[in-house]
């Protein structure tokens, strides 16, 4: 573990506060901080590196921010098997494995091998018009039919080519484990354990009140046609990336053959972190 | 009763068909069916009237379509209490009193004054920016301050100019009584008995889990004011009216002094549409 | 203001301390506090009233405890609309109006009338079997009627003697606002502030996913009979008061006409505490 | 496939009529029907078996009635792998595989050989008092602790010797896949495809709104431990089966190693009977 990419949610004061420490100290470690050039502005550094070099080069990733941050990272590295630490700026975060606080000595815990890697499910979807492919695109959270600027949406869902469902109202969401803390939940779907090989259907706002949140095994072909007619529909993957439907456009999802590795230690548990997030322990 | 002015869904073959029958068998008792253009051209009738003749000289609405149709006949004909019947040409509607084979019975009942008149409360709205009104508008389901193409909204919530909370998610339903059982609904609202003199605020997947639907007097200011900064959020009222937001947008929701005034019939009650149009009795 | 009952919840050790100040503090400003028996024993008094005594003879109630205490006070002086200063132990609870830190500031102020006095609805109910009724009670929050120990229970619901639904699952909760943020709320139903004249039908885990909570006018009747045949349903008032069902029994339940009287001071509104203690204001 | 079990719902007429023609139209093909006492009683036949002798013997059940009659087959053969066709009297249920009109045809299938067999997880429970099993039950749907009596109840739960979380409410479902359409959808659970290999806690009501239905993998165990101390809790099995707690007691849960065998036809898909029974295909 030579080279260290560091990504950060650049408008946060106690992300950058930390990543200015943070270069000179891996440096002093004999490692390799990669940024890329807005980032090493904002570190005062003055070696910079392309994105997609720190994509294709870095030994593991540092991210400094929140979740929303560790989606668009795991994105980046999509495909190498490389380890993901999450520092939280603010609080504790889903994805984000230990607090500003913890950084430095979660760092030299990961240089001395003293953690464990978490795999998580990727999504990997496209988008096809009159046969051809518009958009492909990965996701850690969901992929997301939703209404965006139109009324509501009708979408035909079928899973491994069998028809499920014809849903109407604000759209679909489907969500990876690691998603379903996310919008997910907002929408009603039930929390999923990492290790559970499965998705959730979560329809946003259905019509008809009996479509409920459904929870299928990984390894199928989710597929989601919008056969309303109004234009403003979306596709949308992590809420980051997206992109306008047409009538007739149909979404395909399944289970990434990639996984995103998360960085973890071992006292602090999966229930634990529920528990605190969702202020369970509160009365 | 003399005037009687007819508003359709046009793209409804069976509103169409039923339009038809209707404007001799009005004219063969006395009546002088008002059509708008479009209207009689579907009609097959030679006499028409613009729009804002039928809104300001009709002495009932008669309305050939669903939900949808009725919302947009009282929003027409708002500040005159006149009576409205609807006709569902497909089953029945939470809005519609008869279906279409029950029409001229209900005609025929509605000209002999065997009939009951239900008022139900509409909202007047208006959106301010740097304190100009930039639209005003009336609804009688529901005023939405939604994230329609940007990812997510964040809202400032006051009720009678005092705070009650910022919320984060798709968005926010003030919905009426009758509004209860549309949009509201399906984000998780609660039914309102239209004889309970009170509005829902109905969150659209709040980030925060325990922003609950709350239920408060009919005579308040509500007003939101959109905080996020993204592009892309929109008011709409009934879900047919509306307007894109900028960051810093103040909407002003309360009840309207106008009420809609619905024909009904005492055979069929509140509790007997709902449970049909939610299918309670079935198993 | 001269007599002045304490309702204690006596578990509490906060409670109990506060007690043994309050007594000699009312007393040395010429009250003459109020304790039943077992209450003078904690607080160390010597003289004591029968509860009954306090019930007709108290110019004002003080509760020492939290909602649930605030709850069998507010029945034990149904009918006297004499007002409750709830001072809650803990935290902050939904009824209770001050803190324990508050509380000597907060009677000072009551003495020298400098506080507003909320109403809040309470219910009127009586169990009825084969055309005797069997008990009648009162509640600030709800009347239950649960499936107990059975399995399930079928209940066929009117509201002013029109059938509304046979519903099947747990049971069903008929709250007012005031218990709106209890059970009611546990079983999915809306929030709904105390100045809105309306009871909640909350169903709790219906079988039919569409039996959503309907809010209804305050001046109705409502009957819940009991058409499933288990033994082991009970009727429940406050989840203090109740009684085991026997197939076929109805209950009543109807707003009363005596009113519970909450002492509360303007500088905490309604959405201040719905905020603190549905925790709106946390990220 | 010699001995065919019969299990019947006894007090529909629909189950008894059909039986009435099954035993000797079996009888004709060379099979042998088993029937408890009661059955053959109701089907007019001479010959009877114990009901142990049918779980022990029969090579294939066939049961006449609803979902809960399956359950109890379901239990009843638990650890032999043998088949099992349910034929619902009424109209189509989540277990059962055909209509009474189709009993017939759909036995010729199973005879020649030409149906599927869906494994379904069981869950294996016991309750463990102060050291010492009290109970030990199998379910195919749920194993339920639940307040029975008692007012609320409050529970400690565990996953793998690992705490979750501390539940107020009233109570907690430990749902299979096939339960998933059960008890725990009415307390607001997902629907499990039968082939994820997963298990639902569902909390019943709980006063924690953030509580959430969590999808947890299937070969753990849950521990839940009565913390709170009224009398009148329970833990019921599938419905069916169940005990009184007490406080103290633990409740301990865990996919079982046996699974049911449901006869399918490949006519009839998942989706379809979902979309049947939660009438998504209704407007």
């Amino acid at each position: 573990m030579k080279r260290i990419g560091i990504i950060v949610k650049s408008e946060s004061p106690d992300a950058q506060a930390l990543l200015k420490e943070l270069a000179p100290w891996l440096r002093a470690r004999g490692k390799e901080p990669m940024l890329d050039p807005p980032t090493a502005a904002l570190a005062g550094e003055t070696a910079s590196y392309p994105k997609k070099d720190i994509a294709t080069l870095a030994d593991m990733l540092v991210v400094l921010g929140g979740d929303g941050t560790m989606l668009a990272a795991a994105r980046l590295v999509e495909g190498r098997p490389i380890p993901i630490l999450g520092v939280n700026a603010g609080g504790l975060g889903f994805l984000t494995a230990v607090t500003r606080d913890e950084a430095f000595t979660a760092l030299e815990h990961v240089f001395s091998r003293a953690f464990a890697e978490e795999e998580r499910l990727m999504l990997r979807s496209r988008v096809v018009r009159r046969g051809e492919e518009v958009i492909a695109a990965s996701a850690l959270n969901d992929a997301v039919v939703g209404k965006g600027a139109s009324h509501m949406v009708q979408l035909e869902i079928s899973i491994n080519g069998q028809f499920v469902t014809r849903l109407r109202g604000d759209g679909l969401i489907v969500s990876t484990p690691t998603g379903s803390t996310a919008y997910s939940m907002a929408a009603g779907g039930p929390i999923l354990n990492p290790s559970v090989h499965a998705l959730i259907l979560t329809p946003i706002c259905p019509h008809t009140l009996t479509n409920r949140p459904i929870v299928i095994p990984q390894d199928v072909l989710v597929e989601v046609v919008l056969v309303s007619r109004d234009q403003g529909a979306t596709a949308t993957f992590d809420g980051q990336v997206g992109i306008a439907l047409q009538p007739g456009d149909r979404v395909e999802i399944r289970a990434s053959e990639n996984k995103t590795r998360l960085i973890r230690f071992p006292d602090r548990s999966y229930y634990d972190m529920l528990s605190k997030k969702l202020k369970w322990g509160e009365s």
